[in-house]
């Protein structure tokens, strides 16, 4: 099959049909009527093999975490995930890999009701592009510059797994696991949930938001330059999972703290609005965790108990540094 | 410098601030306010090294071409260019190259009044996916749906300068040009010129339009089959530059209709509508040609003279077909 047919068969499905596409894959560009008074929100992002995902792992899943890493700054923001577009540059037009990355690529977006409005088909090196298109009323985006001093800090579900998935990989962690949880390890890594339910549920709430893409240490300091504030963190609040838990409190509060790839939302909430935040939690089907506050301070001071500082051994990853990492 | 200030300082230019941008770079994702009224357009390309352009393009041909391809797209539509994202993989993060590449990007971006809203660098195969925004009036948007029987065929600019750019890079083309003539086919294959203006001008004119990336007879070919019709071109009508003009005429017909990277509009115009066309081409500073007729008959129909069939060598520039190719 040429470009133009793999598209319609793999990915021109009627399944997914939005009444806000007034015309989507096929012509020169796709039309879309965004909804009065609510602002666009646009993203994009870039998954590479070999850097972002092991050449190992499944068509499904590289289709799966490619358009969940967009969604995800998409919940970060507090917008309504509605268009997507897809770059995709493969070697060969295998047909069995596209019919399994679009498996994993359309059960995400059905999950959020998203449409694929268009995109392109290149061969080359592995790699894909994922530009997501959402909305949120005008006023009520969730920022990374409005923390205040005195604000809680919170994060989504638990920390530090799809490090530790990523250290198993690359034999590079001494512990053993059993079956069921390399596949639930593998799984955080593989299989990211974007928290858009999360994000929808802070708007008008939260004073900054962010996505846990770096590490909880490089995200949160986002939120702490744009907002030219610090904080304090605890690392026993931290949240972490059974599987995390088994490792030395050291090692599993240096994950949580410095990996990437678990795409949980870090979010601020005024003190004043505890109430109102513990009433939307109850939507919530994952854990939220308050994790320490935000300071007059500048920089991330991070503490073990009152008055003893917990050093961490890296701040999250770096593109064109880690260069033998997959991380995003 | 890590991807987060090479973003800084390459790409967050304050130079271009459009008013409906209420967020740039530097968040999880752009916060834009598209006009009330319009529909919104949306098209995505990748240009990836050795397939779209060879490894001794210049960084600032780079930066420009991988925006002009998306312009021109969203000038078949015939929309109003806005608002761009950029996902750049580059091996390695080498500041001048970063340097040149932007200040090509820039320039163009500059022409068409647009702003950089987002985007992402990773480390990787060099490749580069832009995703161009912009707006068309509802019910303005030039299809490829469109086009009637009897209605006239029509091209900007010349055809085949591009093509024959690359015979020459590849050392496949018998011809000899001087320096001037080199310089000038190269400028057409690696600055093409989105015909933005052309496809403003076409609103509520022209009843379809393509841009011809992949070759004149594959790209007409689409809007033939989208439009449920056949064409009839004659070859003595191509319009040819001078350059082309020293070639053989069965050599310059081949390249014009098969070879693609031109980016030139083909679009199709009511007879009725003759003098209101010729009006609007007094504003437009290229030569646009009438080259042909869309006929009841389907399929493309090419002919040197009446009844004198012309025999198209190969049909247009195919992904995972021309594997060795420059082109888009």
């Amino acid at each position: 099959m040429r470009e133009f047919d793999l598209i319609q068969h793999f990915f021109n499905t009627i399944e997914l049909c939005r009444s806000d596409v007034v015309l989507g894959i096929g012509d020169d560009a796709a039309l879309l009527r965004p909804p009065h008074g609510q602002h666009l929100v646009v993203t994009t992002d870039t998954l590479v093999q070999d850097k972002h995902f092991p050449a190992s792992a499944s068509p499904a899943d590289i289709g799966y975490k490619s358009l969940a890493v967009n969604l995800s700054d998409l919940a970060a923001m507090g917008a309504e995930p509605a268009w997507i577009l897809l770059a995709l540059t493969l070697p060969i037009a295998d047909e069995t890999w596209l019919q399994q990355f679009a498996q994993g690529f359309f059960s995400l977006m059905r999950d959020f009701h998203c449409q694929l409005v268009g995109g392109n088909l290149s061969s080359g090196p592995l790699s894909v592009t994922v530009q997501a298109l959402g909305f949120v009323p005008a006023g009520q985006a969730l920022l990374r510059s409005g923390a205040q001093v005195g604000d809680r800090i919170y994060v989504s579900g638990t920390l530090g797994d799809a490090g530790l998935a990523l250290a198993y990989l690359k034999n590079s962690t001494p512990f053993s696991f059993n079956e069921k949880q390399i596949q639930c390890l593998i799984q955080r890594l593989h299989r990211p949930q974007p928290r858009v339910d999360m994000g929808l549920a802070l708007r008008g709430l939260a004073s900054s938001a962010i996505d846990i893409s770096d590490g909880l240490a490089a995200d949160l300091g986002h939120i702490l330059s744009a907002s030219q504030v610090g904080a304090k963190l605890t690392v026993t609040e931290l949240p972490l999972s059974d599987i995390l838990q088994r490792l030395s409190s050291e090692e599993a509060w240096q994950l949580a703290l410095s990996a990437g790839d678990d795409y949980e939302l870090c979010f601020t909430v005024s003190p004043t609005y505890e109430k109102t935040l513990q009433q939307c939690l109850k939507k919530i089907s994952y854990p939220v965790t308050c994790i320490g506050v935000i300071t007059k301070d500048p920089g991330l001071n991070v503490y073990v108990k009152e008055n003893t500082q917990f050093i961490l051994n890296r701040t999250g990853f770096q593109h064109f540094v880690d260069n033998n990492s997959f991380k995003n």
